[in-house]
């Protein structure tokens, strides 16, 4: 029944070794006979009226009309005032939840077993405003924008999370002991969103209290919504904790069911087009993108396939641990998603 | 030679838990005949004239007389518009430097063998500043305030404190590509600093990637420097690698040789009064405190008969494994120390 509708998703294979993973995942796709078609855009930023950084017209309108993307890494951008293209990204296609599953991945040793918990970021405001100021010389200020509109957004986000995701608790992630106003106006928002979700509990805790906890013991942590910036941290904390970014999946959610599923690792240009890269965290991603399009029994079969081959040991590239090329690694996946058939 | 001076610290014994284990720390010293003589003040806050908060005049000049002072956990306050102590304690003797060191400890597990770094976090501005305003209904922002002054002094304390702890790297933590002004100019000081100190290595990394790698693999990491709420983070996050607020020192340095170590770990009002409490934490910030005095000799010995006693693993606290009282863990300190004699 899945495979009925072929859809189309926008792929930004992005630079370094963006195009081999890509090809990964197409090759895994096609093997797994996901009803998928890509097409493929270029995202590097143009110079547009007045001189402001923007996103090619052409990738802009196929998102626009796709609403779903996949993303490889991009290179960091030199030119001076170029912005970050992920933040640039984040803003142009109003991406304001940034929703990361940290999940123990059996066979790949940590210091840590039983990871199993999502991190939730708001992606649009607080520490990332922009807006900064020198007040006279020697002092600077920036300024951390909370509004009631986004927190309200991303906490009724977190819930709605949990209940399509059979998951049963929600912490929110702040410091309103000191910033009382900004993350206590996220804080109040949070616990009303709650009231309206009896069947998912609902948890308060400091940043730093859940910094101390979560490396003593993860396991204990489920659904995390958070202001921007301590996303952005606890994120890569939980990264962490299951191995990095090389196996851990990212999403970015719209509003209108717009999205962008991206690894977060880097461009690597050190080995790029060697056929060495790990094909994992964008792999990971693009199975979430499957299940955010409600693609379940796809997803499912892409992800048992790649924690089958990961378990396995024997076909693992080098930062997993083994000796085999991305194609070599990419085919026993392959292999595997067709004997399920 | 160390014996000749006897010097007075000032002795915050602090509430629940803190009166035994300030008791513990007593007597161990004791035992090692560390020169110091102690001065008993208690901190809760009283309302001075205007309706402010105000540590009592009676504290306030013993830790102006004598420089140094040994602080036990205090209660949050509960009576509105109260200051949190330990920031009101910050502020009031401009104690500027958090400085803690994370060591791991032979014989208490973690999932962490070969910790052992330092975290210094500025303590006085940043997003500490309380800075917060209502823009508009539903919109708030805070302010997070950098001073070159303040970023310049705390990357010379970490500098000098790699020199006098023969350590040889400090690295500056920051997100200067979101907020490129404030943490721009903390980083710039930074640089400024470390080029008066080329026999101690200088490093930049971003906050997020810290946390990543820090899980990973933390013996990488030497001396930590960074503003007020990432060394929030930090310094509990390591903490938390190497067993807990339980077993981690603290030191808050001001100018001119003032200084107030502290255990940071609650008051534990569950076991209050049982001779239960493991007072590991506030010895060990009572040995930070001879080393800022000194007292090298003593402190070397206090630490090893602690870390002897916890490698030993007969005699532990309940939160360190055993079932030994304080009193009990206490004792075992003392013996090793005078023995040593
Ligand atoms: C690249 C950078 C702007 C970004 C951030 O700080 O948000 C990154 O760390 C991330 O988490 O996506
Ligand atoms: C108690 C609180 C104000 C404090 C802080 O946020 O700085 C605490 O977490 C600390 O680290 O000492």
């Amino acid at each position: 029944l899945e495979e009925l509708n072929i859809q189309t998703v926008t792929l930004i294979p992005g630079d370094g070794i963006g195009p081999e993973i890509s090809t990964a995942v197409m090759k895994i796709f096609e093997a797994a006979k996901a009803p998928i078609q890509w097409e493929e855009r270029n995202v590097t930023a143009i110079k547009g009226p007045g001189g402001r950084w923007m996103i090619p017209p052409e990738a802009k309108e196929s998102m626009n009309k796709n609403k779903i993307g996949l993303k490889g890494p991009l290179k960091t951008p030199i030119a001076a005032g170029h912005p970050s293209m992920n933040l640039l990204l984040r803003k142009t296609f109003d991406l304001y939840a940034n929703v990361r599953p940290c999940v123990s991945i059996e066979g790949y040793k940590t210091p840590y077993t039983d990871v199993d918990l999502v991190t939730i970021r708001e992606n649009t405001e607080g520490e990332y405003s922009g807006i900064e100021h020198l007040i006279v010389d020697g002092v600077v200020q920036s300024i951390k924008l909370i509004t009631e509109e986004a927190s309200r957004r991303i906490a009724k986000y977190a819930f709605e999370y949990a209940r399509n995701n059979q998951r049963t608790s929600v912490t929110a992630v702040h410091k309103a002991n000191i910033m009382r106003m900004s993350d206590g106006l996220f804080l109040r928002k949070c616990r009303e969103v709650a009231e309206n979700y009896k069947d998912v509990k609902f948890t308060e805790m400091y940043l730093d209290t859940v910094c101390l906890n979560m490396v003593q013991d993860p396991s204990h942590f489920d659904i995390l919504v958070m202001p921007n910036l301590y996303g952005d941290i606890l994120s890569d904390l939980c990264a962490g904790l299951i191995g990095g970014l090389g196996v851990t999946p990212s999403g970015n959610i719209g509003a209108n069911g717009v999205a962008i599923f991206e690894s977060v690792h880097g461009t690597a240009p050190d080995i790029a087009g060697k056929d060495l890269a790990n094909p994992t965290a964008l792999l990971l991603s693009a199975v979430m993108m499957l299940r955010h399009m409600g693609l379940h029994g796809h997803a499912k079969k892409i992800e048992t396939a790649c924690f089958d081959t990961i378990r396995d040991e024997k076909v693992l590239t080098k930062d997993l641990g083994g000796n085999a090329k991305c194609s070599e690694f990419t085919a026993d996946i392959c292999r595997r998603v067709q004997d399920m058939d």
